[in-house]
């Protein structure tokens, strides 16, 4: 409900540099926000795309993609070093008139399972090259480990845990070459646990390696899921046109 | 809230033929949305015609549906090969001013259970024919398998699983005829796991063979449902003088 | 959000008889729509009064209720042979600038534990006289059996069900001449499997029997209920001026 | 979102007097609505003096608070006989230009399990004089009892019933003098089954009550709540000029 | 949607004064309001200065915090004796255009485990000195104590509770100096029985602190979370121009 005439978006540009406050970084990593919007009566297309670039220009990694269905019509992923960067960019998008509806705040880390790990693969997952190449099929959903009665991963020793970790990454590696996955970290940070954002060629690449996993006991278990966001990355210049 | 007078939809469907990204296809199948909608202030019924007929056009099936109560007042399913003329549907139907209130993303799919099945079969899942002539009673709901505690789909052998599907289907097929059910997947793409779409001659049809099934072990023990959504399948022409 | 500009209410109803579809109804009995409606900017009370009496005209039995609380300030019960004319119905109120924000879906059945009463009975649940006189005191509530680990309905024997649901009927009994029960079947149709109208000379009535009831081993241990809504049955054209 | 333009506030008072139905009242004991408000563009606090005014002229005793939080900025708690002056009530909030966003129905009772005591007892449960003089730390919540697997409070014997609630009632007694507590019956009329509004001095009066009593096993094992209000009772002549 | 047309902000405030009730406060500790924000059509970053400045003359602690997401654009802390203050804090954040769309009230407490602690620690915990200096990564979540079956923790007897506690607090110190924690007591008064505010250096350290702690048996098998908020915390000045 944010109205450009408000603060029109290059005078909010230019004024809110001046008053940037200090960064604010995690001590290892990057921050990521999913952002899902749709467009509001003032939806200025040019103007998504300024902003998208003003990130860029701060360092931010954004990839844009064009959603299906009712839960959003343009989904904006944001990483990037300071999270006061990526708060300028949900600022932008919200000054381009789109309505952010709904967004996920979460940390790009090295679970505790994975922490023997070449520096190259823990470098892979804390600092990750994104959009990957001719991986347009893009699906995002939170997730947490379930705590119920019998059912509670918080109560099963470290040794279990990592043996179920393991079992899942065998399952999920039976996909590589096809799907992309980043799991980044939000306890404290956001609603669930855990953010999923999977990359693949294939609409049904996405359907098949969710399908499959969930019978994994980590999953078919421990696993609580949120909504499932579908859609297909975009140039912004493209998918300004789309919408 | 996306407003016409931002780019009228002639403008825009103009633009967004120029613009349009490289196809988005599942390997094999098709790709199903279903759009719930309610007009909002702009809405325009010969701008939804126009829609319509702008992605019949390029190849996707579209099935009108004047809906019963406060969830919708439309309903608008999709299938086709390429997403993104999915996508070009549901801008179009908010260019006609109608806002998707609810929708579901899903692919055609053969199930696990029934690979073996004959080709011709085997296609008829994967490429129906659709709407079914003379079955206008329509309804759809979008369902998960239960994973709680010992009613767990997840955790029983593929062998149980089988034997519980196909005395499924067996109660399903006593309503031959009388009942065509389109089951899709949507597992990593939307918050269910399968979409339902059910069209029947009368609306008790609907009725009994949910209620029957719902006996069945795979129903009454696993089974979890989301919304359902009954209406009348409508020509487009003959639905935008109904709401 | 449906705005009467878009297409005045006389000109809607003249527009909509010459496009109506072929009726839609179910083989026995009636179907019938609850509508929880709030006024929106264009409320039209005279729109509305007009729409009832058109619906009343093509065969719809229409109730009219004051409702008490935030979740609606007027109900619209409409009963018929044809969903074509409840269709119709919705949009008049509608096009009366009344905001349907909730509704509920069912058609009226013969329970599969009653299907031996006589005639008479039978017709009178499948064709039921509308409203009964001097009971207003009104409310409707969904419900669904449960289907949880051991507490679940659709595992149970038919006997034993019978028996739970003779015991449930008893104890209703015990009401007659204090209220007037309709439960209608909506499995397949809308989000729970059976919608409850109470009709009753006092408020506490209502209460009283739904209170009582919840003792009984098939609501205490198997039934789940949604949202209750409670009003006071009224003409339409003194409620017109109650909002 | 109704607006006083469709019908400015005396008017509308004027008229539906002249349309007002014949009343609606429980056999024994008070209807009781709350109401949870939030101000829209039209809210004209002077109407809302009127409204109220216009209640307690008509019978029904009004309480107004001041609520902290984004639940409501305002609650209107009517107690009267008559649930039509009730809904006239509802109406005049409305038409003062305030959206209820929440609210709460029920009537006043003797529990079964308090049937034994002195008159005087009683008609303070019926009949109570409202608000009780300073005590204007306010809150409301509505509860039911649990129905699940063990803990399920409708198939445990009367006998075991009334022993809970004595301890209950005993544990609530050593409040007296800090806490006024109202609780009435909803069942069938709106989502829970009672509806609890208590008056204190001061604001951790009603923490510490609600805080202790949750460990008698009459709540800690059987209790299931909705929604905390929580404000401070304010005359609406003050209210008006804080919101 | 309260606009400030209504009454411009200054004339509220002198209006509010005049008008203001007596003081509301709890007999020992602060009152707490967290207001989740996002701005209005008529959003004005002067008038929520002077809101705020206005508290802090009126006695309230104040905290601003730029959010990321879409939950809220901004957060308001206030913390004060009196929660009249409080709510006229609230007034002025509405009347400054922002639309409040979460919140929580609580209380300062000592809790019952901790009663022995010396004075200046209790003193810590009923009038905490916020913000602290140099831990800008803020976040806030309501929690619960589970009553599930076996996992009830009112149920358990006082030393288990009062053991499991204090291996949480142990947990939770060895992120002394990272992270300070404000929990804050709201049975009876919002929809959870505690808030907790958690300010640290990096947003890894919120991370770090919950997860690690959601191992305590404490928290693995009794607590029941709500929804999370990430911010920045960030003078009101600044803020102002990054929304």
């Amino acid at each position: 409900m944010r109205r450009r005439h408000v603060l029109p978006l290059l005078w909010w540009l230019a004024d809110s540099v001046t008053s940037m406050s200090e960064p604010m970084s995690p001590s290892v990593g990057l921050a990521v926000v999913h952002y899902f919007c749709k467009p509001s009566f003032e939806y200025d297309g040019e103007a998504l795309v300024a902003a998208v670039k003003a990130a860029e220009g701060a360092g931010v990694t954004v990839i844009t993609v064009a959603m299906l269905g009712h839960k959003a019509d343009v989904a904006v992923m944001g990483v990037a070093a300071d999270m006061r960067q990526l708060k300028a960019l949900q600022t932008g998008i919200q000054h381009a008139g789109l309505d952010i509806v709904d967004s996920y705040v979460s940390l790009t880390e090295v679970s505790e399972y994975s922490k023997g790990m070449p520096e190259e693969m823990l470098n892979a997952r804390l600092y990750p090259q994104l959009p990957p190449a001719g991986k347009n099929a893009w699906c995002f959903y939170p997730m947490s480990k379930r705590r119920e009665h019998k059912d509670n991963w918080f109560t099963l020793e470290f040794d279990k845990r990592k043996v179920l970790m393991e079992e899942h990454g065998k399952s999920g590696r039976t996909f590589a070459g096809r799907i992309i996955q980043l799991v980044t970290g939000s306890t404290g940070l956001d609603d669930y646990e855990w953010g999923v954002t999977l990359f693949g060629v294939n609409p049904d690449d996405l359907k098949e390696v969710v399908y499959t996993m969930r019978y994994d006991e980590a999953s078919a278990i421990y696993a609580e899921f949120g909504a499932f966001y579908m859609g297909m990355v975009t140039p912004v210049e493209e998918l300004i046109h789309q919408i």
